[in-house]
């Protein structure tokens, strides 16, 4: 397809931009180091991960109010902190822990290629992140997004329809004239179904070294491309 | 007061950031000789800004559901075409003429001054415009905002107070650390009562040559300034 063809293009973060699996673990362990705290990182972080999806289940299925990510991760890491026997953390601790999430790292690519794509379309996050997670996180990290509106901006959670909807709705753009950017097959299977175009970039690294699912693209999507600067190469920027 | 005391700065747009009086005079007027469309295009555009505030009355009262301020100044363009007795306008003009709202020019001190501003503060307007109208006036001057969350994402019209508290809400921000920039006394009247910063500038040709209002500070605002340049040099940045 052409760059001609769509005016938007919106992104999945978590894993797509940012390489939260990489960023949790250091930061985790710098701060287990400073203050002499033993445990499997990695694990906490993975667990604090596996969370993710279940957290946001109930609001999906309409069983609890729209409740933002950060309170739902703010949830697993309490439950995580007892698990795993993590003693001396003062409020301010987990409150600091929990902004992590605020602080992650893009992938190399992913700041020149989104400042190549900004000159030609409307440039913004579509992710499950709340408006200040995803604001913090580009004000730290240098992403130069046109508009942050978070999924409580949508009051949606991805994969539901209403999140890719009223995207566009917010753009006051027709769903075709809009594309979303992701390395996960099913959330671009959820796009598609609203009627968005769809770009496939893997991150063959976002889960670690034994990473099996979303390797490679799986479905019929408008663009596959290695990184959002070859993303900017396909669409003529 | 000091510019650690702030962490983000958000910002009337009407007026404050954009001459709609001037731009919209402009456009109309090349647009009317292009045509050969006869019309007091000057009369035409206050006319035209009369029927904001009624227009969002409605909403803010409640007999209205929440509508798109796009949606409310095409009510009152196509009320004003019959009155001005202007013929020969099809739908994709009417269309036009309405997103020359989308179009409208920042005065000489917006861009320099939100750029210095960005780099120490969140930035972002908050606006009666909705979402997609203040992004394409953003993409078309380069207004470097952080963020771009219309009245449409906080669902609620200025002044009442959802709308100040909403995006105090949203940034994730306690009010206090949240000013708002405007150059209207109500405006920041309101602000003030929800516990938001304030900084005026006063722009004395926003209604052109015979204005009367808002000349000058009448509140006790934190800051009063001649530009977005002198805010920015008050706030250290």
């Amino acid at each position: 397809m052409n760059g001609n063809d769509v005016s938007a293009l919106v992104f999945d973060t978590f894993g797509t931009l940012v390489d939260w699996r990489g960023s949790l673990i250091a930061e985790l362990t710098a701060f287990g180091r400073a203050r002499n705290i033993p445990a499997d990182w990695a694990a906490f972080t993975d667990a604090w991960r596996a969370g993710y999806q279940p957290a946001m289940e109930p609001v999906r299925t309409g069983r609890r109010p729209f409740t933002k990510l950060d309170v739902l991760h703010r949830e697993t890491l309490d439950r995580l902190v007892k698990e795993f026997s993590i003693a001396g953390l003062s409020e301010a601790d987990l409150q600091h822990l929990n902004r992590g999430w605020h602080r992650l790292k893009p992938w190399p690519d992913v700041v020149p290629g989104l400042t190549r794509l900004k000159k030609k379309f409307i440039i913004a996050p579509l992710s499950n992140g709340n408006t200040s997670l995803l604001l913090n996180m580009a004000k730290n990290a240098g992403m130069p997004w046109d508009t942050v509106l978070g999924s409580d901006a949508l009051r949606a959670y991805k994969p539901m329809p209403e999140a890719y909807r009223g995207m566009a709705e917010f753009l006051d753009l027709p769903v075709e004239r809009v594309m979303l950017v992701a390395a996960h097959n099913g959330d671009l299977g959820a796009a598609q179904k609203q009627g968005l175009r769809t770009g496939f970039i893997p991150r063959p690294q976002e889960y670690g070294p034994h990473q099996e699912r979303d390797t490679s693209a799986t479905g019929k999507w408008d663009i596959v491309a290695d990184s959002l600067e070859e993303v900017a190469t396909q669409l003529g920027v």
